[in-house]
């Protein structure tokens, strides 16, 4: 296992830790029970927005705590969800009596320890609605998943509910706009190769050298099948067309493509896809009017990418133009 | 080889091409000679400012045109130095008539084929100074190098010279500031594995499963020594002493520290590594005034990791935190 880290056990404290120092203008960290909080605290009489999940997918989710944004994030250990007694001082921290929107992705430890601590901040007085993304379009349920998965559209939802938040919505207000986001949005990833969690020490999974996996999880959980390696512009094609059936998408309407590395692609492959997917959404008469390319969702080091396609209407695009200051996300 | 390409030989104009797509309100691509200039053109009584280098290190450069930074930008083939002929109408395009500052990394084909299209633009009227970038103290003289390479210490060049530019400097001033920074950034890497250059189709060098390369080239050149799997912790106190100590740095003074990811390093690696350098240079009296993290000049999907210095004094400070709208960098 080749990794720039100390004790395996101590890589999610010590990486927030470094990121706490980086961005001290942005988050807070918390150190036990581990969370991230926007700097400065709750924004009076703003609904504060709160996700987290599994570490090993950054800069999700602390790289998108901040103005516009998220309020506070929990990083769980490596790909394992974060429990109760760290989320829900986070949905405290985020509170500011204008309630708590929390954003999950859809795996069933992660909606499991979510629920238990809305249940909790509940009894302390905190007003939590929840919203579950479910994004891939690879496969309906997965390894640690009933239904869909929630991949890289989580940050969609994270930055549009954020705009929506910040001026001044009302809790239900930002949930409808979250969950308008959910409905409206898809995704589906390829691996060239696994990834290594720390503490385990070995990859994931096996994939031979001359073969990729369509509709990969970003846990490495099994997609669709796996295909001998292919030009970029046949996977972008394989990736990109259950998207756009899924979504019912037709001529005439307007979209944001996102294309997602992985963690370990080069952002000259990622710039190939995006090239690829434009065309291919261009021929069928969709416009591409808000384009997002980079490494936002990631499996750790591995090789890979998603497509993500969001339908928008006037006021999600309004919304993501809104300005945001995080690590991560920034105009 | 696993990548997310189509032929081989198309790699980089069909990724420039998409870089230019989801990017058009910062940028315009012309695709022969292949350069990216800044949307609107030169900008009129403002110095321009052009960089370019072999491709393979995304975002650097077409990643920092835009405002605040670069006017144009030449992607040579991969690892590969731009040819003069596109070099110079790249000059050409950045020129509003006060000028071009090259930002040239310091390998030998770099320097010669910027060199000789300064030559064919000054006999074209455009005023052309060059600033050679050389903050690597890994090594004296390598593969494509006589002296230091030029390395991640570009970025400070580019951001504060054009920050300079931004503000209404002359072609001198630009280049005295520029030279400044020059003068007071180095930098170090570390290799975990090697990349593949795509026309070549296999790893550019063997690194053992148990080794890393301290003092790596952002080719692959070779640096200071191999040695067995390290912490994080050794391995980032190996790269920040010589930076260090080549800059003579003292108790008292300020600087940026940045980490930098080679492509294929998750970013929780980069803040582990930035945590231990922060802390070694406050053990020195050094203060940490700004920080950046991230993979802004990379290798292909290597996996491995460099420390930035910076000493930082109230101009450049200022030049750095001034505004800047590119697609890599944007505050």
């Amino acid at each position: 296992m080749k990794k720039l880290i100390n004790d395996p056990q101590d890589v999610v404290a010590e990486s927030v830790e470094g990121f706490g120092l980086a961005h001290a203008d942005l988050v807070a960290v918390h150190a036990d029970p581990l969370f991230v909080a926007r700097a400065g605290g709750a924004v009076s009489g703003k609904v504060g927005l709160v996700s987290g999940g599994g570490s090993g997918h950054e800069p999700l989710h602390a790289g998108f705590v901040g103005v516009g944004m998220l309020d506070a994030a929990v990083p769980g250990a490596m790909f394992t969800s974060p429990v109760p007694d760290a989320i829900t001082p986070a949905i405290q921290a985020a509170d500011s009596g204008a309630g708590v929107l929390a954003i999950v992705k859809n795996y069933t430890g992660d909606v499991l320890n979510f629920e238990t601590a809305a249940e909790l901040a509940d009894a302390e007085g905190v007003t939590v609605r929840t919203v579950v993304v479910n994004d891939d379009v690879a496969v309906e349920d997965s390894t640690w998943t009933a239904g869909r998965r929630g991949v890289a559209g989580t940050v969609m939802v994270e930055k549009i509910a954020g705009a929506a938040a910040e001026r001044g919505d009302d809790l239900d207000a930002v949930a409808a706009v979250a969950e308008k986001v959910v409905a409206n949005v898809r995704s589906m990833g390829v691996a060239l190769t696994a990834c290594t969690v720390p503490h385990a020490g070995r990859p994931s999974f096996d994939l031979p050298d001359d073969e990729m996996e369509i509709g990969i999880g970003i846990h490495g959980e099994p997609g669709r099948h796996r295909v001998p390696l292919q030009p970029a512009d046949a996977v972008t094609e394989a990736l990109l067309t259950p998207v756009v059936e899924d979504l019912g998408l037709s001529g005439g309407e307007q979209v944001l493509l996102f294309v997602n590395g992985m963690g370990g692609t080069p952002a000259s492959e990622l710039y190939i896809v995006y090239r690829k997917a434009r065309a291919l959404l261009e021929a069928r008469g969709v416009s591409v009017a808000r384009s997002l390319v980079g490494s936002y969702v990631t499996s750790l080091e591995m090789q890979g990418a998603s497509v993500t396609v969001l339908r928008l209407d006037e006021e999600t695009t309004a919304l993501w133009d809104a300005p945001v200051h995080t690590a991560a996300l920034r105009w």
